[in-house]
């Protein structure tokens, strides 16, 4: 793994400044095509597109792979449609190539795919921008090696080196009858065994046994679930009839796995679009604004609450405010956690909703119990008016129970309801439960704080 | 993908019960391991031990290794040293095998080792316990396919014969020199369409480019982050002299990954243990308590702070603590987020930390500045004294920038003393922030109410 240095970057630069081509290719000679993308986000636009240049073909393609999709969109501004097609898409996998192509107006499109010569390439790439983003067809790539179960071993080592050719990780052979229906694959293994009898059919080497596969509009999470239990490199996907479209390989499943553990990550951490701590001041802001103005609203909504409740006649009630709203969104947003986790990772068994919400309450109970007991405690010891200790107390265990239950509840809901549960851990559930968790204070307050002074 | 129904698992459950043999393996017949350890998951553990003894050695050896840890150790405490030894742990790779035992008891783990027969296999399983949990050397499994260079391609299928048979994914053909030291990698591809010439030495065919290796010592973190960056599905683990020891495969690191993000997800949510919702209550409660009770110590801190500055002189400002509070925790939170997903996928680009901290300021300014002035808006159409709504504007300013900043500030320090900066986003900083956030808002309040009173 190359460290890229300060200095490493600033000598590039001054290289690119002064037009040293030779020195700029002997900076980058043997650095593998991640690391070149990694160093291309430390330069600016103009700069990547100097480099660019100068890099071969195949290793400029495997570059510009790699690059972080706004860097990319940048450099590919500086390329005519021509360009696109011969020095970019025309060495990258189908997939790759339409992922790069899916975002930009139609009409720019077919320029680009007009300019591609490889026609097979041009329609993989056609085709696969029909499937809509998120699906197991949008990715997927066209390449993988396919043979007939009649064709001979010899036949099908022939073909081999042809569909092979262009491919990085062969992984396995899939065997398909004269339709194209997938029936089984064939281990590299196994074929190199049988190399030396070349008369052999395949019908009678390749493995049978049912093989996993999806559909084209399956969820990305879905495909991400399946090759992550059963430990698959490969996944191939078919249409309805059985037939072979694609497949999908371990290290794009690997990405999705990523961004959605961020995505639920930035959601409980209340930024709503995926930011990096590079991005522009801008971008930040926008990100993080709406939780930011959900929060208000639910802190004027609390205002009014504690107005209601007439916090002029009880002003010590307003010491522990702070600790009220705290724990309600602190239980809540425990017990919705552990709910989206269960659920993101398919591990919530099959405990009726109901006993869920039972076992809730129970947890809920016996922590508002350890937690109240604590604070009883040490409200006494710390010489807190008695009648306050008992009100924060008695509130604090209603709050935490509340709390708990109502954090396991809504993320549930809104699975059922095809809502992404994550939205749970973020800025609703957090607000609601600070003013559900008021309301109960000032009731238990309006009770307790004038019955024992009565 | 078997979708496990309550059905399902009743028939089964009765099956078991009344000791239908036959019909459980026509249950279990065709169904992949991974499914059966999801259905093992939901029986008890006596059941799961008269299932496991029904199934076929090597079906039951992958079963086991899918099974969640805790149900795993239940299983396994049916079975004699022999039978684990026998029954499990020859038919599995060294790296599940150790990991299997690797928690036993020093005697325990001896006696199940003896009982091993293949001697190899337990030479392996004892050099892979020596390392420790979390490095590359815990990760790898001890068996690949591993060639000499000066061989012929025909001697190199002759010998790849055997050393495959147990190997479900060959994915690379490692070529070592005589002393073991590695020197690159050959694909099955390329072997394969060699396979005609037979003489064709090793040496004049293998890619000796450089390849990607990690050092035994090596972190998972850093193995995982090169193997997702690099796009690999095995990666060669070596000693310092270069010699090949192992070799990680995909599938563990993606465990690896999402374990991660799970434990990152947890900590910003408050949650101390890896739990599930599944666990029992006493377990969920104790992965709660911790950050309940450091946010109650907050709460109580944040009485005195309340208490200090008077709130029976100005109740009126008690109504906006909870806006202030939740303000202060989510602005911290954001930005702690950003950075500790930045440090956690290597993102964090080279800004010096002075430069990240005056752009978090920035960020700071400019969601404060619309922040407050919605709230200065809001406050007054709605009503609140002027001299009230003035105060918590200001107030609201100093706050988010102060959080954004702060929030920024701790996961970077965390991470330069080696600590795990996703403690910033769990209770400490938010608690902090909480306290921090009200002495602004109390001191603001002094100096404005006071002042435009007089």
């Amino acid at each position: 793994m190359l460290e890229i240095s300060r200095d490493y970057i600033n000598n590039l630069k001054d290289d690119i400044a002064e037009g040293r081509d030779s020195a700029i290719i002997a900076l980058l000679a043997d650095v593998h095509p991640a690391d070149i993308a990694d160093v291309f986000e430390e330069l600016k636009s103009e700069e990547n597109a100097y480099v660019y240049k100068l890099l071969d073909k195949e290793l400029a393609a495997d570059v510009i792979v790699e690059l972080d999709e706004d860097v990319r969109e940048l450099l590919l501004q500086s390329f005519t449609s021509k360009e696109i097609a011969e020095e970019v898409l025309e060495h990258i996998d189908s997939d790759d190539a339409s992922d790069m192509i899916a975002e930009l107006p139609e009409a720019k499109i077919e320029e680009i795919i007009s300019h591609i010569e490889d026609e097979e390439k041009a329609s993989d790439i056609i085709d696969l921008l029909a499937y809509s983003e998120g699906t197991a067809g949008s990715l997927m790539a066209k390449e993988l090696v396919k043979v007939n179960q009649n064709w001979t071993v010899a036949h099908c080592i022939r073909e081999m080196r042809k569909q092979a050719e262009e491919l990085e990780n062969v992984y396995t052979i899939y065997v398909v009858d004269d339709r194209g229906v997938l029936l089984g694959r064939l281990s590299l293994k196994k074929l190199l065994f049988s190399a030396s009898t070349t008369r052999t059919i395949i019908k009678d080497i390749y493995d049978p046994q049912s093989i996993q596969t999806v559909l084209t509009d399956e969820t990305e999470e879905k495909v991400a679930n399946i090759m992550e239990k059963y430990d698959l490199v490969a996944l191939p996907v078919v249409n309805e009839s059985g037939q072979l479209l694609g497949r999908i390989t371990i290290d794009d499943v690997v990405d999705v796995i990523m961004e959605e553990a961020e995505r639920d990550y930035q959601m409980a951490s209340g930024i709503s679009e995926d930011v990096e701590s590079s991005d522009g001041i801008w971008t930040l802001t926008r990100a993080r604004i709406p939780w930011l103005l959900i929060g208000m609203a639910g802190g004027i909504a609390a205002a009014y609450v504690i107005g209601v409740f007439d916090i002029e006649k009880n002003p010590e009630m307003a010491l522990f405010i702070p600790l009220i709203t705290a724990m309600a969104g602190n239980a809540g947003v425990q017990s919705a956690a552990i709910v989206v986790q269960g659920l993101a990772n398919n591990s919530l068994r099959m405990e009726a909703i109901t006993r869920k919400l039972l076992k809730e309450l129970a947890v809920g109970l016996v922590n508002g119990l350890i937690c109240s007991l604590v604070l009883l405690l040490s409200s006494i010891v710390l010489d807190f008016s008695i009648n306050l200790s008992i009100t924060v107390s008695v509130a604090l265990l209603s709050v935490i129970t509340f709390a708990a239950v109502f954090g396991t509840f809504v993320p549930l809901v809104l699975n059922r309801y095809k809502v992404d549960p994550a939205l749970a851990t973020g800025p609703f559930v957090t607000t609601a439960n600070d003013i559900i968790g008021l309301m109960i204070y000032f009731i238990v307050g309006n009770m307790l704080m004038t019955s024992v002074v009565a």
